[in-house]
């Protein structure tokens, strides 16, 4: 491949060589994807899109904001990370989604989606208000522009007039095939022939705008080619209406027709929204067939597009999945949300299983939050699947819509904790805190599979809001429970107990096993522990915590989670309230943002290995028996 | 007025009697509202829209959800609430705003905008699988319609073409002016003279329907209709495109024309959405001429419209503003954005001064936050003005945009703590808790108007992300230096210190007050109480704590604020990390929400005035004293 100094270089390349660079660009995505694993279907999809950016605008200059960022890979290669992009994805490597840190050219840090309208306003804003010139454009998927703030974001550009260019790279996929109105009438302009006719009749037209002509005469001329078209069916009317240029659709991989398209709309001086169609997985065929599959993917085999899978226990993702249609069938009132992600939430055999109970609402987490509170309030009971880093888009709507009117709604929180390498903007790090300040709400946290498919069954039986918040990947290989066990609601299951323990660690979810293993070595060390399986954040079990420390020397609660209230902010919070004085350790992510890595490595950092929970227990213990320890009163 | 046992009675009403009854609702509402504050001007506004939709539907079986619920005055009086509406927002009164709990039909809570079309979906599908038949209407201004999440949900619903119906109420007014390219766009439908033809047409077309015509031949007809307008220009091609009949604009103080098509639409079975043209305030000349002074509004003269003020000190919204004003004209980078409320966030003044530098993105609280993160990516100095509860909705952008690329971004959160009479909806109860759970989040709270000045300018000064967050009202009349005074970063002020003190009250903003006249209850029965204001909450002043903590029997934290996750919270997480068994006793709002009453009230119902404060304390010395603290280790 040509070696860039700068990605300026690119202005001055031919068509032909741009296509080399494209099939060459294309090549180092698969190979490093297919090793690292990552975003391969949606880096596939926009490489001729990036070359045509990159040839016609200088985003030394001007700003290139991405939606999500899973399909940025080509940007990353072409702005002076070739040479690192091997390390994509891993410790301390190149990150899967644009990141300020990381490169100049890397405008703005993303990773949820639905944000780059707003991002590339404030930048066009500023831009004028700090009076450089600069042009400014947002790339946007098509499953990204059903999120609210795109709308919102639309609407005040719209207003502001200014001469911002979103480009909508439409691939009919958000992540799974892509849902909602806005969507079918995406479709509608790619499918009929009146609009291919108004297409070519616009093509036509671009083709003949004088380079850097006015702006004006362009829009009043684009504006009397559209009165030739019925303008009902002509694209782009509900653009339009959100004061937009509408332009399009046109062929995301002709970098050459591009080039042209984004070098003529340069003078427009007002909103521009030019409507790009890719292909998902575009150049290799496995991800072509199977965008989602190939959406976000581990290591797989290149030549045969097989993934890569140790053999494993079932996820947690797949119990979730049957735990849900097995309430389902016995009650008919079960329903089930998904915001776009019908295959990463495991929702999608549900959806073949009761397709009229299933609701994927698009990428749009806020309306689901509010959709399940009116189904609750009409008398069903739905469960809502969102990971948990996304769900942070609905806090207000748990509180407002569900919390405040005490409605049954199930949420289930896949991808709860560290998920590794999708890293900052991707960790399910706050659940459990941002849940917790709200009334009503009951959180669980299963410490394996089977347990959490019991609390799918219990959190059914309820009548008010419950969350479940549970790891991404395999669990532990237990035995599952056809039938529905007991669990009595906001008690803790107690683990492991000795007749007589210096140590009780109440433990959170994935922290179960890791406590337990934590306590096998401090055993070996001749420290005796208690384990306790937390179960219940929300409510928690006040009795049992009260009881263990009446009998322990040192409490310690563990949990995959930010620090700053989450559980044992509780539990500190409890201590102090009942005036409790046994000292209480707290394990968890500290108050900051933790990187990309893979799982293990990020436990590791965040000292929530067993070998590290062992450690700082025995620190502060020791800390205890021989007397650090301030005692004020 | 005419005594209704059931609103079922209106659909036999004749129209004069219909119109009788708008009058008399009308004066019943004005003089509530003068006695006891509340939303005047949009609840005027809906007198007539509700008597159609009460004289069409039955909404003992039907629902209906509005949005906001500002202008339901008329459907709760309709509702057997009549004779208790004199008790309109006061404590154990009528609530402001539709709420489950009041009345049956309150089908859905709401406080909170753009929820509407959400909830209502989640009505008619729980209709459907529960074999219900049931129409479902969502009533929503065209300020909530910029809320991202209405469109979401128009996107939805527009795909699922079941027969919701949407009735836009547009009065070009949020709670100020309307901003935004979809307001342009209605308001062209309004004015262009082609829409008052098309609009001729369709009402011809409408009365010409056969009562309970098939939906199909309607749609048809319709769409024939249009066929014979410019559609570019037609009114509504935006709501079509997302699969939306659209009907209008039609007069909303039109009785008779309402129900004509209320009955008529009721056929059609797919989204249909009726733009309704109403004026807010409508019937009271003050109102009408000054919406939004009306919108949300204290005591007031009925016959002059004077509202009723006591003369007292500049409120904390007053001094914000200026001091933005201030900065802003020493730095150039300073920008301010609003989400639609120039007014109640004190930002109209900065709108008039620095009008290049002022945005108001319409209801759309999460492009708000995200648009200041491009801002601040691109070099500026955003301050975003959001009330407390308003900012829940932003809670992932604040995190994932602002926090996480730690960008300069200074959040102003007005009506923070307990706002009164607005309920459980609006209370800012939760601010200091779900900030706390970002990292690089620094949250402040100023203890008089003095101090949110002198944050304000601090706060301008640094490099990362600033919350600050102040209650709403009058400030306690301090003097206001003019030029900026040191506040070192994260430290507290001792406001009382005596030689030897029992205790030390670490208060948050409002509580400041309190706290320091506890300490004189507490002084006049020979408790000696130090006084600390707390100023950050995050970074919190750890040096203190750590030397207060050695020096006192008991330390005492005071929020105005939940207690789950927030400062008292940290304070307890401290006390456990450092190892310090000083008693603490976290005062705070308890773990449910707080409905309406005055701020007096509600203060004492969660035990933070002065009276309760003292005698909260006294309790726990009492204990610690006299041996009842429980002391395990």
């Amino acid at each position: 491949m040509k070696r860039l100094t700068s990605p300026a270089e690119l202005h001055t390349m031919s068509l032909a060589e741009l296509e080399q660079m494209a099939g060459e660009i294309r090549e180092l995505i698969l190979t490093t994807v297919a090793k690292n694993g990552g975003h391969l279907a949606p880096s596939l999809g926009t490489v001729e899109l990036t070359l045509a950016l990159y040839s016609v605008f200088d985003f030394s200059r001007d700003r290139l904001v991405w939606d999500v960022g899973h399909q940025a890979y080509t940007h990353k290669i072409l702005t002076g990370r070739r040479d690192t992009f091997h390390t994509l994805r891993t410790l301390g490597g190149i990150t899967g989604f644009p990141k300020r840190a990381e490169s100049p050219f890397d405008s703005f840090g993303v990773g949820h989606a639905s944000t780059s309208i707003s991002a590339a306003l404030g930048f066009l804003i500023a831009a004028e208000i700090e009076r450089v010139e600069r042009k400014v454009i947002a790339v946007i998927g098509d499953g990204a522009l059903t999120g609210g703030m795109a709308f919102e974001a639309l609407n005040h550009a719209g207003q502001l007039k200014k001469n911002l260019l979103v480009v909508l790279n439409d691939n009919e996929m958000s992540i799974d095939k892509n849902v909602g109105a806005l969507s079918e009438y995406l479709s509608k302009i790619r499918l009929k022939p009146q609009y291919h006719r108004a297409k070519k009749e616009f093509e036509d037209f671009v083709k003949n705008i004088p380079f850097r002509d006015v702006g004006e005469k362009i829009l009043l001329a684009a504006n009397s080619v559209k009165a030739g078209v019925s303008a009902a069916v002509f694209p782009g009317a509900m653009f339009e209406a959100l004061g937009f240029t509408y332009l399009g659709p046109i062929d995301g991989h002709d970098i050459g027709g591009m080039k042209d398209v984004f070098t003529r709309v340069g003078v427009i001086n007002s909103p521009v929204l030019i409507h790009v169609n890719t292909k998902k997985g575009k150049g290799y065929a496995p991800a072509e067939n199977s965008p989602e599959k190939f959406h976000g993917v581990g290591k797989f085999d290149k030549t045969t597009g097989q993934v890569l899978k140790k053999k494993s226990p079932p996820s947690y993702t797949e119990i979730f999945s049957q735990a849900v249609i097995d309430c389902a069938a016995r009650d008919e009132k079960i329903v089930a949300i998904t915001a776009a992600m019908p295959t990463g939430t495991g929702l999608k055999k549900f959806a073949e299983k009761f397709p009229q109970r299933f609701f994927d609402v698009g990428i749009a987490e806020e309306h689901a939050v509010t959709l399940a509170a009116g189904m609750a309030a009409g008398g069903l009971k739905p469960v809502v699947a969102i990971y948990s880093t996304f769900l942070q888009r609905a806090y207000d709507q748990i509180l407002h819509d569900v919390c405040l009117q005490n409605l049954p709604v199930l949420f289930c929180l896949d991808r709860a904790g560290l998920v590794g390498e999708d890293g900052a903007t991707h960790h399910g790090a706050f659940d459990l805190s941002y849940l917790r300040t709200i009334p009503n709400m009951n959180i669980l946290a299963p410490k394996d599979e089977n347990e959490l498919r019991q609390m799918i069954f219990a959190a059914f039986e309820k009548n008010f809001p419950v969350a479940i918040r549970y790891p991404r990947g395999a669990g532990l290989g237990v035995e599952l429970k056809a039938e529905p066990e007991k669990i009595s609601w906001g008690k803790a299951e107690v683990v492991e107990k000795n007749s007589s323990a210096d140590v009780t660690i109440f433990a959170v979810g994935t922290m179960v096993k890791n406590s337990a293993d934590a306590a096998k070595l401090l055993r070996e060390k001749k420290f005796f522990v208690d384990v306790i399986n937390v179960r219940f954040v929300k409510p928690f079990d006040a009795e049992l915590i009260r009881k263990s420390a009446r009998s322990s020397k040192l409490l310690v609660t563990c949990e995959e989670g930010t620090l700053n209230g989450g559980f044992g902010s509780a539990v500190a919070e409890f201590l102090a309230d009942e005036k409790i004085s046994t000292p209480l350790l707290r394990l968890g992510i500290k108050d900051k943002f933790i990187e990309q890595g893979s799982r293990a490595q990020l436990l590791d950092i965040c000292g929530l290995t067993a070998e590290k929970i062992s450690r700082q227990i025995i620190e502060r213990l020791n800390e205890i028996i021989f007397g650090f320890l301030t005692v004020t009163t």
